[in-house]
This record gives C-alpha cells, structure tokens and sequence, in this order.
C-alpha cells in the first residue's frame, strides 16, 4: 500500500458566480487564466478582488476559476481576525449559515450575505489513486507530516474522483503550523 | 498520572532589552504594566511597537514585560510573510542567525541584526507538575487536540521551573490549525 503524499497550501481566495463577475467586473467579462492549478480544470485568474469584513479589509484576494454556482471566500482562521468574522471549518461548497462580506472589483461591489469560510483539510485522489491508498471516497484518515514542526492531522477527509490529482489541501495556518511548503511528502496513517 | 492541561495562543509581540527601551521610548522610560500573564512575573505592557521588515510593517506589535537581556520579536510564519523575512522556529532567547528587523517607537527606532522568531511550541509547568504529569524538563512530548480540526502536535517542549504555572504555549498560526481557544483543554500523549 502506498501512503506518501504531496501537501499543498491553499492561500485565501474566492470562487464567483457568472452573475457576481459580471458585477463585479462589468457585462460579458471573461475571467482570464493566469495559471492552472493541480486539480483538472481548476485555474488561478489573474483577476483579484477586495474582501470587506466589519473590521478589515483583505486587498487584492486571487480568483480562482472556473465559475461556480455560488460565490465562496475561503480564508484563513487568521484571516478572520483581520476582517472580523469567524469563518466556519467547512467543505468547498457547504456555506449553510456562514457569515457574509462585501467584494469589491473594478466595475462594481456585491454583498454576499453567506460564503465565507475555512475549508476543511482534504485529499483529492483520483480513483485509481485510491486503490493503491487504501482509502474510499469520504474516508477520514489520519496524516503525518514530519519535521522540527511534527505533527498529525486527524479528521482528514478523503475525496475520490476521476477529475483529481493527488494531493492534500490545508491552509495557510495548518501548513504553517506544520512548517511545510508545497510539494512536501507527507504520510496517510492507518 | 495527569495528562489534561490548559492551551494558549501567543499573539505576536516584542521582548526588549533595557537599552532599547531607552531608544524607542526615551530617557529613564520603563514600561507600563497593563495586565499580568498566566507565567509568573511576565506581563503585557501598554506600550507597542512598529516592526518593519523587508516587505512589510507589523503596525502596534504588544511589548511584553519585564526587559530581556536581549531584544526579541517573535511572530507567526504567516507574520513572517507579511514582514518578507522567514522566522526561524526556536526556543525563546535562541536567537543566532535569526533575520534583524526595524523596531520604531515614539521617540526613536533602532535596527537589530537578529531576534526575529516563531517560538517552538512549548508547555510551562511548575515543578509539582512534573511529577503529576510523569515529566522532566527538556522532554519532549504529543500533545493532542481534540475538536474538527482535531491533531497531534509531536515535538512538544517540556519546560520545567519553580516560576511556572502549568500551559501550553502556541502560536497563531497553530492555534488556528487545530481551531483552539485560550484555556481549551489538551491532553499529553505519553
């Protein structure tokens, strides 16, 4: 069984709706594509936003694309403080009652009154990939990372898919927890 | 044996030496308690301090009292990037080779050469405690966190003295990672 993985930091960003781009970066606009990013057909945008909380204001957030159905701020625990809210640990997509903010681009500024919040720490495996792990689709696993930082996260969620690559996703406050860069190797425990 | 034991985040801020209170705040300047901490003796101060790096200014950093022998800053890894300098993690007084930064008070500034760090992870306990808690001063122990965003910290610091009152200390950055507060409660995995 294999069990070494490579671990990625996910810096703060946000994913838009087709009507929020539009308002926020005029009619018929068209995100562009600054770099693709591991998973297929996700892509970095080399449009940023501003990210308005009660106390704060994050500047120059990256917009990651494609579109999705709802616009969602994924943003650190430390991030938070600095807006003033408390973003709820979730999985991409589950916004149910998290708190809202002001975005702010270049043509224009949309309230949204839920979509902020942490995401949960994940693996993305392909299907193959999952076979040689071990591990199914919405396991949790338990993963080391070595070093002067050690440690291990529990409660990692395993999501399988025939559109991802291997790799785990942590934020920015859980790689720098764990003194890790991308690419480092770490280790799936069973 | 005792395993539980209180959790607390250290937010970024400043040791000084005597001299450079002189610098930053005047002649004969001494520093003005605000409120006691959990470690017998130390204290936050009223006074803050801006610490400018490469990149960056970390605008009103909380000096803690009494005076150190030598200047001190320490700050998260996600401070670090904000500042454009890479804290080295270590314990508290270890500081060669660590980056310099510039410390700008109300009435002066002053460059040191080193002294930027992210404290190591560490648990403060009284004597007493040692023997309740089956520990000696320099072992190193798992601490484990429970909760969503539940870990093990490896490599955890024991600190043992007289003056002591029993706590882990943590960063921002790893505080956030496993999502605790001040005074949750952890537990030490022997």
């Amino acid at each position: 069984m294999k069990s070494m993985l490579p671990i990625a930091l996910s810096n703060r960003h946000v994913h838009l709706s087709k009507e929020h781009i539009q308002i926020l970066f005029g009619e018929d606009y068209e995100l562009n594509k600054m770099k693709d990013l591991s998973q297929p057909g996700q892509y970095a945008c080399e449009e940023k936003i501003d990210v308005v909380g009660p106390k704060n204001t994050l500047k120059g957030v990256r917009i990651l694309g494609p579109a999705r159905k709802k616009s969602q701020v994924e943003i650190s625990l430390t991030d938070g403080f600095t807006l003033g809210v408390v973003p709820p640990v979730r999985d991409s997509g589950d916004l149910e009652g998290s708190p809202g903010a002001k975005l702010i681009g270049p043509k224009g500024e949309v309230e949204i009154t839920e979509g902020v919040i942490a995401a949960a720490r994940h693996i993305h495996m392909h299907t193959s990939d999952a076979e040689q792990y071990g591990v199914k689709d919405k396991d949790r696993v338990k993963v080391r990372v070595n070093g002067e930082r050690g440690l291990v996260f529990e409660n990692v969620l395993v999501r399988v898919h025939k559109d991802y690559a291997l790799e785990m996703h942590v934020d920015v406050d859980e790689g720098n927890a764990a003194a890790v860069k991308n690419g480092y190797m770490v280790e799936i425990i069973k």
